[in-house]
């Protein structure tokens, strides 16, 4: 086993030699009599030390009265102690050398806040003995491999291949407990607790590494440090999938998860965006989580999304049809010299496209045939096997056939073998051999579906980052230390439009005219139509209080134009005050968007796209990405909007610039990257022109944070 | 119990007193053998009379050679005979009184013609004695409450008040094996085979009245009289909730349909359409089904949406937070002095609010407490109580508090034990008294949603029909009986506005002028704006030619308009006949939009509404409804659309006259439900002014029936 040294730390959580249980008990049904009953009853074949100052042996292990008896170095400490014990016991520990602990004990964070003192406390040391923590206030860890089983969860799983990270340990035991009986098997299994020290983020790095591991799974209610969770889950769906359950993913979700962990939990836009980004599969509930999992634990890749289904009833067969239009999952017929071979083998009432049907009476020699000839038709990227338990249907003898199949097939096998108790037994054999079986069809479809997706995620070149050097960072840095120094959060117009042009944006050009005679001349050498705007700094929205007068089509209406916003602003805003009339040619034809940016409390920036006007604010038709954005997600995210079609032109209208248009995108990404200051910005509209003619930014918001 | 006559026919396929076995055989693993060990294995207290020519006695019972030999009546029939002796035998039955028929034997439609042939005769037999026949090609029926079991199904399942109706018999026995392990009880389960006679309808209407049932599950795969079944499931819904599958939903499933059972399946928009406006809730998966039977099975009416979760676990309570958000279910906290009983009842570090945390050491009284506390809250329409098997916990002594507190609670019960064998009696337990269990939480709070938007639905007043008298029906008679004599099937646009016209739409007064002398004499007279529009029964899309010319704003115009629109049209038609050019006033502001119908195979008329242009074209927000529509499904249809706000007026418009809009779509059900003959019509565009002004449809086309 290849174990890197980067990881060797964590990997004393999973192959540790010798395990200190600091605070066994002798009581059963006490959590310290339950870990080291686990440990035992688990077979873990290094040594145990269990630590209780008041008994010499439990369970028939000798007991250490305290950390500083035991002679030997720790790998791994165990603690079941009161909160302010295990502070002093880590100073204890850490004299064995012991540089991975899992804290299982409550009383930290999730109390209060003493409990987050003690929290505080505990982090503290952990850095200065350079100790990894897992925990506080949580299960523990198991590996059924290697046999270790420090946490108080009832029984060892079966072992497997799917890795479980959670921040939720009794949904923990719930899941071990129903993984029993549906035979899902597992590498590795973490329990998160408080999180003071190790995250999901360090599992997830681990688990992408493990050979043991084939596929990730976690729930989690929460991520800390979003770009560095992004820049992790990056490098690890590149090699295995990853599927996972945000909790409180709604605004409902959400306050029961601060009352639940004191998680502050991330908007679920930005946790949306960042697993789709990421390529992390997403999934909403547990049932769906192990289904897709099975289908990935099988080890086998599809080269596309063509499958078979072969049946022996109609009416399964249908729903596999109907789920697989559903997931974009083609049922083409097999190849003309199959179909010829199959009406050979096959009764004359059978269906030979696809789904195949070979009919009620099937035994599992039928079932054989079929597949072996369906084997060869190469064009097929995965087999979907039903059974339906009727009076001729021998369930385990098919399955056995199934397996004999799969020993030389790397196509992904599925199969649904549909029942109760006749079907039991066929199941199990199934497990046992790591062939996924689904209740029903229309799941086994669903997870070849998420097989299919991924794998064509995989291969996808890794996304490329483009950085501008034409921009002047210099500049926004001054404008933006001058304006925070003088604690002027919400930029002007002006000086907005400055930080944007220093970041390669167009604005049309724009001249102040202080008076009308000057509005008059300003106009004279432009181009009607018109634009004119009031210009002062103490007015946002300049719309609202008629500060705004477009379309100026002559000189006359230029005057007017001035007597109008000047009285309007007077008149709405008598205090602000007024530097003049900004007038600028009015752009025409083309399309309005909207170029926005957010920042998320865990995962940073998040850029907005959408079209102007209705869209946004009826159809709510927008698209998001967390920045840094690379190249193919700027261009992804203006294709995943529903009204796309209206920017490559829909009646004969030109298409827009969408190279302008992604450039934007990215210098905006490479803008809210290098300047985390600004905590929220709006370019609204702007205004898309066909290829060939230069696209502007019309109006220009940006904030800052203000402490 | 209390059936009523008009379904004795019916009654005797669930109560019958004598049943003759037609093909009885003595082989095990027949499917005649099958079906009379499970009538006697089931415990039949009837009659049971077994027929085969050759055999003296079968699994202990009398052996009759021929039907003629049965000396009393017969209440149900079962026939597993070649197809021609099932003809036959029909004449012989008829003799002794039997209506109830079951035909089990294949070999009917769906192997082709010959069978096809024969399935003809068998419906004509049906119809000349008057018997009601189940199949051909079914499992038969089972009804564990009187004792039937005349299926081949495998065992009696367990009596509840489920009934389920399958168009696939191979889907219902896995369903039955399966439902023995989750614990699913059914009153009356009916493979429909062929539905040669009886069909989904038929049941529908049968279930609907029984008292046994509490909820109506179906797969179905087609249905023929539309119509019909929606004006049946329009009643029963009213009654008991009524969930289906429509397997071949989609048109890849829709293949595989055809090939099934040659039933031609309707377009799912149509079935969407047809179950939403009947108030049948539409099930995509066997598993969801029941999830969702399982709630609506225990009798318990929630009044409103508001849950209560009480849990030993923050993540599934997260989870069930989460779920709630979705299925819009409201947690809200409990009232101030119910928190306050909490609070002196449970641990310190309890979460108070919802969901409610009593922590994880929480035993069977901790629940109790909490139930019972809850309880006196009658803001809350249902419980939901989530259980992890913690060391502490008892998954079956909680199981027994929930049933106790079941026995007086009024209002809807949810479980999640979650887990395996540490929860498996206590989820037996919760079975057998009828309180639906769910291995997480999620799946219960979907199952209290649908139970909550089915009562919300049956609260609703009856749909009421407008008719619209003022119509000029015989005209419209007149017009389509002359066009179908005349061989011409698209109608002129002259007819189709005549017939609209007659209906009570208004269009612009439109004036034919056939020189451009003509053209200005009219148009002098008119309101500028104008547009012209070619005038040919010859031209269908006008605009795609050069025909149409808008915005006209004077007589120069005019006259330039006439030129253009005739040279461009003598250009791009060259042997069309010219009558004209029509030139009407423009109706200026104001929203366009669609109304359009297609007449689907099923379900008949299939009305379609949304906003024009782009709306319909690239984002395809459109609704659609069946007609006979009812006046508040008018109003649904219209709402239903993404783009609705525009119509109600955004950014300081004004609203369009909505009941300008439903009386619209009113009055085309009208005429679409009077004239089968129209297949097809548009009224494209629509000009929808504010209250007070007139709307106009500007353009019309309809197309009739050809054959």
């Amino acid at each position: 086993m290849d174990h890197s040294s980067r990881t060797a730390i964590t990997d004393s959580f999973f192959f540790p030699q010798r395990i200190a249980v600091i605070g066994a008990s002798a009581e059963a049904g006490k959590v310290g009599n339950d870990i080291l009953r686990n440990l035992i009853e688990g077979k873990f074949d290094g040594e145990i030390y269990p630590v209780n100052p008041k008994r010499d042996e439990i369970l028939g292990l000798n007991v250490y009265h305290s950390i500083g008896e035991i002679s030997s170095d720790i790998d791994l400490a165990v603690f079941i102690v009161p909160p302010r014990y295990v502070i002093s016991g880590l100073d204890d520990i850490a004299k064995k050398n012991c540089k991975a602990v899992i804290v299982i004990s409550a009383g930290f964070k999730e109390v209060g806040a003493e409990g987050a003192q003690l929290e505080q406390e505990l982090v503290k040391k952990a850095k200065q003995y350079g100790m990894k923590v897992l925990g506080p206030n949580c299960l523990g860890i198991i590996s059924p491999s290697s046999k270790v089983n420090a946490s108080f969860a009832a029984e060892m799983p079966i072992q497997g291949n799917i890795s479980f990270i959670s921040q939720s340990g009794a949904l923990l035991t719930a899941v071990l407990d129903w993984s029993m009986e549906e035979g899902i098997g597992f590498s590795k299994i973490i329990s998160l607790g408080n999180k003071a020290v190790l995250d999901e983020i360090d599992f997830l790095e681990y688990l992408g590494e493990d050979p043991d591991t084939e596929v990730i799974l976690g729930y989690i209610e929460g991520v800390e440090e979003g770009q560095r969770f992004m820049k992790v889950a990056q490098q690890v769906t590149r090699k295995k999938p990853v599927l996972l359950i945000k909790a409180g993913s709604t605004s409902a979700g959400a306050r029961a998860a601060s009352s639940h962990t004191g998680t502050l939990a991330g908007s679920d836009k930005a946790f949306a965006t960042a697993f789709k980004q990421t390529g992390i599969i997403r999934i909403h509930n547990v049932a769906d989580l192990f289904d897709l999992a099975k289908g990935f634990a099988q080890k086998r890749i599809p080269r596309g999304n063509k499958l078979v289904v072969i049946t022996n009833a109609g009416g399964p067969g249908i729903l596999a049809a109907d789920a697989s239009e559903k997931n974009k999952i083609q049922l083409q017929p097999p190849k003309t010299e199959i179909i010829a071979e199959l009406k050979e083998a096959l009764p004359p009432t059978a269906a030979l496209f696809n789904p195949v049907d070979i009919i009620g009476d099937a035994r599992e020699d039928r079932y054989k045939n079929a597949l072996n000839i369906l084997k060869k038709d190469r064009s097929f990227d995965g087999f979907l096997v039903i059974l339906t338990p009727q009076s001729m249907t021998d369930a385990y003898k098919v399955a056995e056939e199934i397996v004999k199949f799969s020993s030389n097939c790397k196509r992904p096998i599925f199969a649904a073998l549909m029942g109760g108790k006749l079907v039991r037994r066929g199941i199990e054999l199934l497990n046992k051999n790591n062939i996924p079986n689904f209740e029903f069809p229309d799941e086994a479809v669903k997870s070849f579906a998420a097989l299919v997706n991924y794998h064509k995620f995989t291969r996808k070149p890794q996304p490329t980052y483009r950085e501008y050097e034409d921009v002047d960072k210099e500049k926004v840095k001054e404008i933006i230390s001058d304006s925070m120094s003088k604690g002027m959060f919400n930029l002007s117009e002006v000086k907005a439009k400055e930080i944007f042009k220093a970041y390669g944006f167009d604005f049309p050009e724009s001249h102040l005219a202080r008076s009308i005679d000057e509005a008059v001349q300003i106009a004279d050498k432009l181009k009607f139509p018109l634009v004119m705007k009031i210009s002062s700094p103490d007015i946002l929205h300049k719309s609202d209080i008629g500060g705004v007068k477009v379309n100026i089509k002559n000189l006359e209406g230029v005057i007017r134009a001035f007597m109008e916003i000047t009285t309007n602003v007077k008149r709405k805003s008598p205090k602000a005050a007024i530097l003049g009339v900004d007038i600028q040619e009015m752009i025409t034809g083309g399309k309005e968007v909207i170029l926005g940016m957010t920042r998320d409390p865990s995962f940073g920036p998040l850029i907005m796209f959408g079209l102007g006007g209705i869209y946004v604010e009826v159809l709510k038709d927008v698209s998001f990405r967390v920045a840094p954005i690379p190249v193919e997600e700027a261009q992804n995210m203006v294709r995943e909007i529903n009204s796309y079609p209206l920017l490559a032109g829909v009646r004969g209208e030109k298409s827009i610039d969408f190279n302008a248009l992604y450039e934007m995108i990215l210098r905006l990404s490479q803008l809210v990257t290098d300047f985390p200051e600004i905590i929220e910005l709006d370019l609204n509209p702007v205004k898309l022109l066909p290829r060939g003619k230069k696209s502007y930014a019309l109006d220009a918001r940006i904030t800052l944070i203000s402490n």
